[in-house]
Protein backbone atom coordinates (compact mmCIF):
# COMPACT_ATOMS: atom_id res chain seq x y z
CA UNK A 1 0.00 0.00 0.00
CA UNK A 2 1.23 3.62 -0.60
CA UNK A 3 0.03 6.33 1.30
CA UNK A 4 0.43 10.67 1.18
CA UNK A 5 -0.07 12.92 3.12
CA UNK A 6 -0.73 16.77 2.39
CA UNK A 7 -2.00 19.87 4.39
CA UNK A 8 -3.21 23.01 2.98
CA UNK A 9 -3.54 26.35 4.87
CA UNK A 10 -6.09 28.62 4.25
CA UNK A 11 -6.18 32.34 5.28
CA UNK A 12 -9.33 33.92 3.47
CA UNK A 13 -10.33 37.89 3.48
CA UNK A 14 -13.69 37.23 3.71
CA UNK A 15 -15.66 35.58 6.51
CA UNK A 16 -17.23 33.08 4.09
CA UNK A 17 -15.40 31.48 1.19
CA UNK A 18 -15.30 28.72 -1.32
CA UNK A 19 -12.13 27.91 -2.85
CA UNK A 20 -11.23 25.47 -5.54
CA UNK A 21 -8.66 22.81 -4.75
CA UNK A 22 -9.38 20.31 -7.17
CA UNK A 23 -5.56 20.81 -8.49
CA UNK A 24 -3.90 20.26 -5.39
CA UNK A 25 -5.80 17.55 -4.59
CA UNK A 26 -4.44 16.02 -7.63
CA UNK A 27 -1.17 16.72 -6.81
CA UNK A 28 -1.27 15.18 -3.88
CA UNK A 29 -2.15 12.26 -5.59
CA UNK A 30 0.31 12.60 -8.10
CA UNK A 31 3.22 12.68 -4.98
CA UNK A 32 1.84 9.42 -3.89
CA UNK A 33 1.82 7.86 -7.18
CA UNK A 34 -0.94 5.73 -6.12
CA UNK A 35 -2.78 4.26 -9.24
CA UNK A 36 -6.13 2.82 -7.72
CA UNK A 37 -7.06 3.99 -4.46
CA UNK A 38 -8.75 6.74 -2.26
CA UNK A 39 -8.25 10.37 -1.19
CA UNK A 40 -9.64 11.87 1.45
CA UNK A 41 -9.63 15.49 1.41
CA UNK A 42 -10.91 17.05 5.29
CA UNK A 43 -11.09 20.11 6.94
CA UNK A 44 -9.46 20.47 9.83
CA UNK A 45 -11.70 22.89 11.67
CA UNK A 46 -15.30 22.74 12.76
CA UNK A 47 -16.14 25.88 10.98
CA UNK A 48 -14.72 24.69 7.45
CA UNK A 49 -16.05 22.46 5.03
CA UNK A 50 -15.33 20.12 1.39
CA UNK A 51 -18.35 20.26 -0.88
CA UNK A 52 -17.35 18.90 -4.69
CA UNK A 53 -20.02 20.94 -7.00
CA UNK A 54 -19.33 23.06 -10.33
CA UNK A 55 -17.29 25.48 -10.71
CA UNK A 56 -19.84 27.97 -11.53
CA UNK A 57 -20.07 31.41 -9.54
CA UNK A 58 -23.64 31.97 -10.00
CA UNK A 59 -24.38 28.76 -7.37
CA UNK A 60 -21.30 29.75 -5.33
CA UNK A 61 -23.52 33.14 -4.41
CA UNK A 62 -26.76 31.19 -4.27
CA UNK A 63 -25.19 28.73 -2.21
CA UNK A 64 -23.56 31.19 0.40
CA UNK A 65 -26.96 32.96 0.16
CA UNK A 66 -28.65 29.86 1.00
CA UNK A 67 -26.40 28.73 4.02
CA UNK A 68 -27.13 31.82 5.72
CA UNK A 69 -30.59 31.66 5.33
CA UNK A 70 -30.78 28.48 6.57
CA UNK A 71 -27.97 28.64 9.57
CA UNK A 72 -28.03 32.42 10.39
CA UNK A 73 -25.34 34.22 11.91
CA UNK A 74 -26.60 36.58 15.02
CA UNK A 75 -23.95 39.36 14.22
CA UNK A 76 -25.77 40.01 11.05
CA UNK A 77 -29.80 41.26 10.88
CA UNK A 78 -31.45 38.28 9.64
CA UNK A 79 -31.77 37.48 6.42
CA UNK A 80 -35.91 37.21 6.61
CA UNK A 81 -38.45 36.15 8.94
CA UNK A 82 -37.54 32.19 7.96
CA UNK A 83 -33.87 32.89 8.66
CA UNK A 84 -34.62 34.34 11.82
CA UNK A 85 -37.33 31.87 13.11
CA UNK A 86 -34.17 29.05 12.19
CA UNK A 87 -32.14 31.43 14.78
CA UNK A 88 -31.89 29.69 18.31
CA UNK A 89 -35.10 30.65 20.90
CA UNK A 90 -34.16 33.78 22.89
CA UNK A 91 -32.16 34.97 19.08
CA UNK A 92 -28.61 34.09 19.89
CA UNK A 93 -26.56 30.77 20.24
CA UNK A 94 -25.88 29.53 23.52
CA UNK A 95 -21.98 28.97 22.23
CA UNK A 96 -21.64 32.87 21.96
CA UNK A 97 -21.85 32.77 25.86
CA UNK A 98 -18.06 31.82 25.77
CA UNK A 99 -17.19 34.84 23.84
CA UNK A 100 -17.54 33.46 20.25
CA UNK A 101 -19.71 34.63 17.28
CA UNK A 102 -19.80 31.68 15.44
CA UNK A 103 -22.62 29.65 16.12
CA UNK A 104 -23.50 29.79 12.48
CA UNK A 105 -20.66 28.21 11.08
CA UNK A 106 -20.73 25.28 13.04
CA UNK A 107 -24.45 24.37 11.53
CA UNK A 108 -22.53 25.24 7.75
CA UNK A 109 -19.95 22.70 8.87
CA UNK A 110 -22.51 20.21 9.59
CA UNK A 111 -24.56 20.54 6.49
CA UNK A 112 -21.81 21.38 4.09
CA UNK A 113 -19.18 18.31 5.99
CA UNK A 114 -16.29 18.77 6.86
CA UNK A 115 -14.60 16.17 4.07
CA UNK A 116 -14.79 14.04 1.20
CA UNK A 117 -13.92 11.16 -0.47
CA UNK A 118 -12.92 10.61 -3.72
CA UNK A 119 -11.55 7.76 -5.91
CA UNK A 120 -8.60 7.48 -7.80
CA UNK A 121 -8.43 5.43 -10.94
CA UNK A 122 -5.57 5.38 -13.12
CA UNK A 123 -3.49 7.96 -10.97
CA UNK A 124 -6.33 10.47 -11.91
CA UNK A 125 -9.15 11.23 -9.47
CA UNK A 126 -12.17 9.79 -11.26
CA UNK A 127 -14.63 12.80 -11.09
CA UNK A 128 -17.90 13.64 -13.33
CA UNK A 129 -17.39 16.34 -16.37
CA UNK A 130 -18.48 18.97 -13.75
CA UNK A 131 -17.18 18.08 -10.58
CA UNK A 132 -14.52 20.38 -8.18
CA UNK A 133 -13.50 20.08 -5.05
CA UNK A 134 -13.79 23.30 -3.03
CA UNK A 135 -12.61 24.48 0.75
CA UNK A 136 -15.66 26.12 2.43
CA UNK A 137 -14.49 28.89 4.96
CA UNK A 138 -17.52 30.03 6.45
CA UNK A 139 -15.78 31.47 9.37
CA UNK A 140 -12.43 33.10 7.67
CA UNK A 141 -9.74 35.53 8.00
CA UNK A 142 -7.27 33.32 10.46
CA UNK A 143 -5.25 30.51 9.74
CA UNK A 144 -7.29 27.17 8.68
CA UNK A 145 -6.20 24.02 7.32
CA UNK A 146 -7.25 20.98 5.49
CA UNK A 147 -5.40 17.23 5.21
CA UNK A 148 -5.56 15.37 2.07
CA UNK A 149 -4.85 11.38 2.88
CA UNK A 150 -4.09 9.43 -0.23
CA UNK A 151 -4.01 5.49 0.22
CA UNK A 152 -4.06 2.68 -2.46
CA UNK A 153 -1.59 0.77 -5.17
CA UNK B 1 -4.42 -4.73 -1.68
CA UNK B 2 -6.79 -5.15 -3.84
CA UNK B 3 -9.02 -2.93 -5.35
CA UNK B 4 -12.25 -2.84 -8.21
CA UNK B 5 -14.30 0.34 -10.32
CA UNK B 6 -17.74 -0.73 -11.35
CA UNK B 7 -19.92 2.14 -12.91
CA UNK B 8 -23.43 2.82 -13.43
CA UNK B 9 -25.58 4.82 -15.72
CA UNK B 10 -29.00 5.92 -14.80
CA UNK B 11 -31.99 7.88 -16.63
CA UNK B 12 -34.85 8.35 -14.76
CA UNK B 13 -37.96 9.03 -15.88
CA UNK B 14 -38.72 11.48 -13.54
CA UNK B 15 -36.68 14.59 -12.27
CA UNK B 16 -36.11 13.20 -8.70
CA UNK B 17 -35.95 9.77 -7.82
CA UNK B 18 -34.27 7.41 -5.33
CA UNK B 19 -33.23 4.00 -6.74
CA UNK B 20 -32.08 1.45 -4.67
CA UNK B 21 -28.32 0.27 -5.38
CA UNK B 22 -27.45 -1.72 -2.58
CA UNK B 23 -27.14 -5.60 -4.74
CA UNK B 24 -25.29 -3.65 -7.38
CA UNK B 25 -22.12 -2.27 -4.66
CA UNK B 26 -22.46 -5.87 -3.08
CA UNK B 27 -21.95 -7.06 -6.74
CA UNK B 28 -18.55 -4.69 -7.04
CA UNK B 29 -17.30 -5.82 -3.85
CA UNK B 30 -18.02 -9.72 -4.95
CA UNK B 31 -15.72 -8.96 -8.28
CA UNK B 32 -12.90 -7.13 -5.89
CA UNK B 33 -12.56 -10.50 -3.80
CA UNK B 34 -11.81 -7.74 -1.34
CA UNK B 35 -12.30 -9.63 2.63
CA UNK B 36 -11.94 -6.28 4.94
CA UNK B 37 -12.00 -2.72 2.93
CA UNK B 38 -14.30 -0.25 2.07
CA UNK B 39 -16.16 0.74 -0.80
CA UNK B 40 -17.18 4.33 -1.69
CA UNK B 41 -19.97 4.61 -3.66
CA UNK B 42 -20.44 8.20 -5.66
CA UNK B 43 -22.66 10.07 -8.37
CA UNK B 44 -20.45 11.50 -10.59
CA UNK B 45 -22.89 14.59 -10.59
CA UNK B 46 -23.57 17.96 -9.12
CA UNK B 47 -27.42 17.51 -8.97
CA UNK B 48 -27.41 13.92 -7.53
CA UNK B 49 -26.43 12.14 -4.63
CA UNK B 50 -26.14 8.66 -2.56
CA UNK B 51 -28.04 8.51 1.05
CA UNK B 52 -27.94 5.38 3.15
CA UNK B 53 -31.95 4.65 4.66
CA UNK B 54 -34.58 2.34 4.73
CA UNK B 55 -36.30 1.19 1.59
CA UNK B 56 -39.28 2.12 2.93
CA UNK B 57 -41.89 4.09 0.78
CA UNK B 58 -43.28 6.75 2.98
CA UNK B 59 -39.67 8.08 3.96
CA UNK B 60 -38.78 8.38 0.63
CA UNK B 61 -41.96 10.80 -0.32
CA UNK B 62 -41.16 12.28 2.70
CA UNK B 63 -37.86 13.32 1.94
CA UNK B 64 -38.34 14.00 -1.36
CA UNK B 65 -41.05 16.65 -0.32
CA UNK B 66 -39.05 18.10 2.80
CA UNK B 67 -35.84 18.09 0.39
CA UNK B 68 -38.26 20.32 -2.26
CA UNK B 69 -39.02 22.94 0.66
CA UNK B 70 -35.42 23.10 2.17
CA UNK B 71 -33.81 23.11 -1.68
CA UNK B 72 -36.86 24.89 -3.14
CA UNK B 73 -37.25 24.77 -7.34
CA UNK B 74 -38.05 27.71 -8.86
CA UNK B 75 -39.12 26.27 -12.19
CA UNK B 76 -42.84 25.45 -10.25
CA UNK B 77 -44.50 27.36 -7.75
CA UNK B 78 -42.85 27.04 -3.96
CA UNK B 79 -44.43 24.64 -1.72
CA UNK B 80 -45.54 27.18 0.70
CA UNK B 81 -44.14 30.55 2.29
CA UNK B 82 -40.80 28.88 3.90
CA UNK B 83 -39.69 27.61 0.77
CA UNK B 84 -40.97 30.73 -0.18
CA UNK B 85 -38.13 32.55 1.63
CA UNK B 86 -35.91 29.78 1.10
CA UNK B 87 -35.63 30.78 -2.25
CA UNK B 88 -32.88 33.59 -3.41
CA UNK B 89 -33.82 37.06 -3.00
CA UNK B 90 -35.51 38.14 -5.93
CA UNK B 91 -36.81 34.57 -6.43
CA UNK B 92 -34.77 32.81 -9.01
CA UNK B 93 -31.10 30.94 -8.97
CA UNK B 94 -28.25 33.31 -10.19
CA UNK B 95 -27.40 29.88 -11.62
CA UNK B 96 -29.94 29.69 -14.09
CA UNK B 97 -28.59 33.32 -15.84
CA UNK B 98 -26.56 30.46 -18.00
CA UNK B 99 -30.19 29.23 -19.27
CA UNK B 100 -29.90 26.12 -16.49
CA UNK B 101 -33.32 25.82 -14.01
CA UNK B 102 -31.47 23.17 -11.88
CA UNK B 103 -30.46 25.58 -8.97
CA UNK B 104 -32.24 23.65 -6.45
CA UNK B 105 -30.92 20.43 -7.18
CA UNK B 106 -27.27 21.47 -6.58
CA UNK B 107 -28.38 22.76 -3.05
CA UNK B 108 -30.37 19.08 -2.99
CA UNK B 109 -26.63 17.80 -3.63
CA UNK B 110 -25.04 19.53 -0.82
CA UNK B 111 -27.31 18.20 1.66
CA UNK B 112 -27.50 14.88 0.62
CA UNK B 113 -23.81 14.49 -0.49
CA UNK B 114 -22.71 12.91 -3.27
CA UNK B 115 -21.57 9.88 -1.75
CA UNK B 116 -21.27 7.49 0.93
CA UNK B 117 -18.46 4.95 2.29
CA UNK B 118 -19.69 1.40 3.17
CA UNK B 119 -17.45 -0.95 5.32
CA UNK B 120 -16.69 -3.99 4.11
CA UNK B 121 -16.34 -7.25 6.69
CA UNK B 122 -16.01 -10.90 5.89
CA UNK B 123 -16.44 -10.04 2.23
CA UNK B 124 -19.96 -8.63 3.04
CA UNK B 125 -20.96 -4.91 3.23
CA UNK B 126 -21.04 -4.47 6.99
CA UNK B 127 -24.84 -2.57 7.37
CA UNK B 128 -27.45 -2.61 9.59
CA UNK B 129 -30.55 -4.15 9.50
CA UNK B 130 -32.34 -1.34 7.73
CA UNK B 131 -29.75 0.36 5.93
CA UNK B 132 -30.04 -0.15 1.84
CA UNK B 133 -28.18 2.72 -0.59
CA UNK B 134 -29.56 4.82 -2.73
CA UNK B 135 -28.50 6.67 -5.46
CA UNK B 136 -30.58 10.43 -5.30
CA UNK B 137 -31.27 11.78 -8.57
CA UNK B 138 -32.59 15.54 -8.41
CA UNK B 139 -32.28 16.41 -12.16
CA UNK B 140 -33.18 12.85 -14.14
CA UNK B 141 -34.23 12.08 -17.43
CA UNK B 142 -30.87 12.44 -19.05
CA UNK B 143 -27.95 9.98 -18.41
CA UNK B 144 -26.60 10.11 -15.31
CA UNK B 145 -23.33 8.02 -13.96
CA UNK B 146 -21.79 7.03 -11.11
CA UNK B 147 -18.90 5.34 -9.57
CA UNK B 148 -18.29 2.32 -7.05
CA UNK B 149 -14.45 2.24 -5.95
CA UNK B 150 -13.56 -0.64 -3.71
CA UNK B 151 -10.43 -1.28 -1.49
CA UNK B 152 -8.86 -3.77 0.88
CA UNK B 153 -7.67 -7.09 1.53
CA UNK C 1 -2.20 -3.82 4.33
CA UNK C 2 -3.91 -3.89 8.02
CA UNK C 3 -7.48 -4.05 8.96
CA UNK C 4 -9.39 -3.68 12.17
CA UNK C 5 -13.02 -3.57 13.00
CA UNK C 6 -14.61 -2.41 16.15
CA UNK C 7 -17.98 -2.40 16.86
CA UNK C 8 -20.10 -0.22 19.69
CA UNK C 9 -22.99 -0.07 21.18
CA UNK C 10 -25.25 2.83 22.45
CA UNK C 11 -28.74 2.74 24.63
CA UNK C 12 -29.13 6.67 25.06
CA UNK C 13 -31.55 7.75 28.11
CA UNK C 14 -32.95 10.46 26.07
CA UNK C 15 -34.28 10.60 22.45
CA UNK C 16 -31.45 12.56 21.35
CA UNK C 17 -27.99 12.68 22.37
CA UNK C 18 -24.37 13.95 21.36
CA UNK C 19 -22.07 11.01 22.37
CA UNK C 20 -18.11 11.82 22.23
CA UNK C 21 -16.45 8.76 20.72
CA UNK C 22 -12.83 10.01 19.76
CA UNK C 23 -11.25 7.88 22.42
CA UNK C 24 -12.91 4.25 21.37
CA UNK C 25 -12.09 5.53 17.69
CA UNK C 26 -8.31 5.45 18.94
CA UNK C 27 -8.34 2.84 20.65
CA UNK C 28 -9.11 1.37 17.68
CA UNK C 29 -6.83 2.24 15.51
CA UNK C 30 -3.88 1.95 18.22
CA UNK C 31 -5.59 -1.81 18.24
CA UNK C 32 -4.96 -1.83 14.41
CA UNK C 33 -1.37 -1.10 14.20
CA UNK C 34 -2.10 1.17 11.75
CA UNK C 35 0.38 3.80 10.98
CA UNK C 36 -1.26 6.00 7.64
CA UNK C 37 -4.64 4.94 6.71
CA UNK C 38 -8.42 5.93 6.98
CA UNK C 39 -11.00 5.32 9.75
CA UNK C 40 -14.32 5.18 8.87
CA UNK C 41 -16.84 5.74 11.78
CA UNK C 42 -20.19 4.66 10.52
CA UNK C 43 -23.76 4.28 12.55
CA UNK C 44 -25.46 1.12 11.70
CA UNK C 45 -28.59 2.88 12.29
CA UNK C 46 -30.99 5.07 9.40
CA UNK C 47 -31.92 7.70 12.38
CA UNK C 48 -28.78 8.64 13.87
CA UNK C 49 -25.53 9.97 12.60
CA UNK C 50 -21.59 10.51 13.25
CA UNK C 51 -20.21 14.42 13.04
CA UNK C 52 -17.15 15.98 13.83
CA UNK C 53 -17.31 18.90 16.15
CA UNK C 54 -16.27 20.81 19.29
CA UNK C 55 -17.16 19.13 22.40
CA UNK C 56 -19.02 22.56 23.80
CA UNK C 57 -21.94 21.72 25.10
CA UNK C 58 -23.60 25.12 24.18
CA UNK C 59 -23.16 23.86 20.21
CA UNK C 60 -24.30 20.88 21.30
CA UNK C 61 -28.22 22.39 22.62
CA UNK C 62 -27.91 24.62 19.86
CA UNK C 63 -27.59 22.00 16.95
CA UNK C 64 -30.39 19.64 18.34
CA UNK C 65 -32.56 22.89 19.06
CA UNK C 66 -32.09 23.73 15.18
CA UNK C 67 -32.20 20.12 14.40
CA UNK C 68 -35.73 19.98 15.55
CA UNK C 69 -36.65 23.24 13.50
CA UNK C 70 -35.08 21.67 10.49
CA UNK C 71 -36.17 18.39 10.39
CA UNK C 72 -39.47 18.22 12.54
CA UNK C 73 -41.14 15.52 15.12
CA UNK C 74 -44.69 14.87 14.70
CA UNK C 75 -44.80 13.56 18.09
CA UNK C 76 -44.64 17.07 19.96
CA UNK C 77 -45.87 20.49 19.05
CA UNK C 78 -43.58 22.06 16.27
CA UNK C 79 -41.20 24.45 17.66
CA UNK C 80 -42.36 27.36 16.00
CA UNK C 81 -44.25 27.99 12.38
CA UNK C 82 -41.37 27.29 10.22
CA UNK C 83 -41.12 24.08 11.77
CA UNK C 84 -44.70 23.64 11.30
CA UNK C 85 -44.53 24.28 7.48
CA UNK C 86 -41.41 22.11 6.95
CA UNK C 87 -43.52 19.04 8.10
CA UNK C 88 -45.41 17.55 5.25
CA UNK C 89 -48.40 18.57 4.24
CA UNK C 90 -51.07 17.41 6.30
CA UNK C 91 -48.88 17.43 9.35
CA UNK C 92 -48.09 14.04 9.95
CA UNK C 93 -44.81 11.71 8.28
CA UNK C 94 -46.49 8.93 5.90
CA UNK C 95 -43.36 7.13 7.40
CA UNK C 96 -46.03 7.27 10.65
CA UNK C 97 -48.78 4.95 8.63
CA UNK C 98 -47.14 1.59 9.63
CA UNK C 99 -47.46 2.37 13.09
CA UNK C 100 -43.44 4.27 13.80
CA UNK C 101 -43.30 8.05 15.09
CA UNK C 102 -39.65 8.73 14.10
CA UNK C 103 -39.63 10.09 10.63
CA UNK C 104 -38.04 12.82 11.55
CA UNK C 105 -35.13 10.85 12.61
CA UNK C 106 -34.36 9.49 9.22
CA UNK C 107 -34.40 13.47 8.06
CA UNK C 108 -31.88 14.19 10.69
CA UNK C 109 -29.27 10.83 9.75
CA UNK C 110 -29.45 12.95 6.24
CA UNK C 111 -28.30 16.17 7.55
CA UNK C 112 -26.09 14.45 10.02
CA UNK C 113 -25.04 11.56 8.02
CA UNK C 114 -24.36 8.15 8.97
CA UNK C 115 -20.41 8.58 9.03
CA UNK C 116 -17.63 9.99 9.03
CA UNK C 117 -13.95 9.38 7.82
CA UNK C 118 -10.71 9.90 9.50
CA UNK C 119 -7.27 10.11 8.29
CA UNK C 120 -4.44 8.50 10.50
CA UNK C 121 -0.73 9.94 10.38
CA UNK C 122 1.67 8.18 12.52
CA UNK C 123 -0.49 6.09 14.39
CA UNK C 124 -3.02 9.14 15.41
CA UNK C 125 -6.30 10.51 14.35
CA UNK C 126 -5.16 13.43 12.20
CA UNK C 127 -7.93 15.81 13.64
CA UNK C 128 -7.98 19.74 14.05
CA UNK C 129 -7.23 21.14 17.80
CA UNK C 130 -10.90 20.68 18.34
CA UNK C 131 -12.05 18.34 16.13
CA UNK C 132 -14.16 15.42 18.31
CA UNK C 133 -15.86 12.81 17.22
CA UNK C 134 -19.49 12.59 17.93
CA UNK C 135 -22.52 9.46 17.73
CA UNK C 136 -25.69 11.18 17.23
CA UNK C 137 -28.91 9.40 18.41
CA UNK C 138 -32.10 11.08 16.86
CA UNK C 139 -34.29 8.04 18.19
CA UNK C 140 -32.54 6.25 21.11
CA UNK C 141 -33.81 4.63 24.29
CA UNK C 142 -32.73 1.38 22.13
CA UNK C 143 -30.09 -0.58 21.36
CA UNK C 144 -27.82 1.14 18.60
CA UNK C 145 -24.86 -0.19 16.94
CA UNK C 146 -21.58 2.02 15.38
CA UNK C 147 -19.03 0.40 13.32
CA UNK C 148 -15.30 1.34 13.13
CA UNK C 149 -13.16 0.05 10.43
CA UNK C 150 -9.56 0.96 10.24
CA UNK C 151 -7.57 0.28 6.56
CA UNK C 152 -3.83 1.09 6.03
CA UNK C 153 -0.22 0.46 6.91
Amino acid sequence: MKSNTAYMTFHTERRRELIRITEEVQAAVDESRVQEGLALVSAMHITAGVWVNDDEPGIHEDTLEWLDKIAPPSWQAPANDVAAALLPDGGDYRHHRGGEDNGDAHLKNLLVHQQAVLPITGGRLDLGPWQQVFYCEFDGRRDKRLVIKVIGE
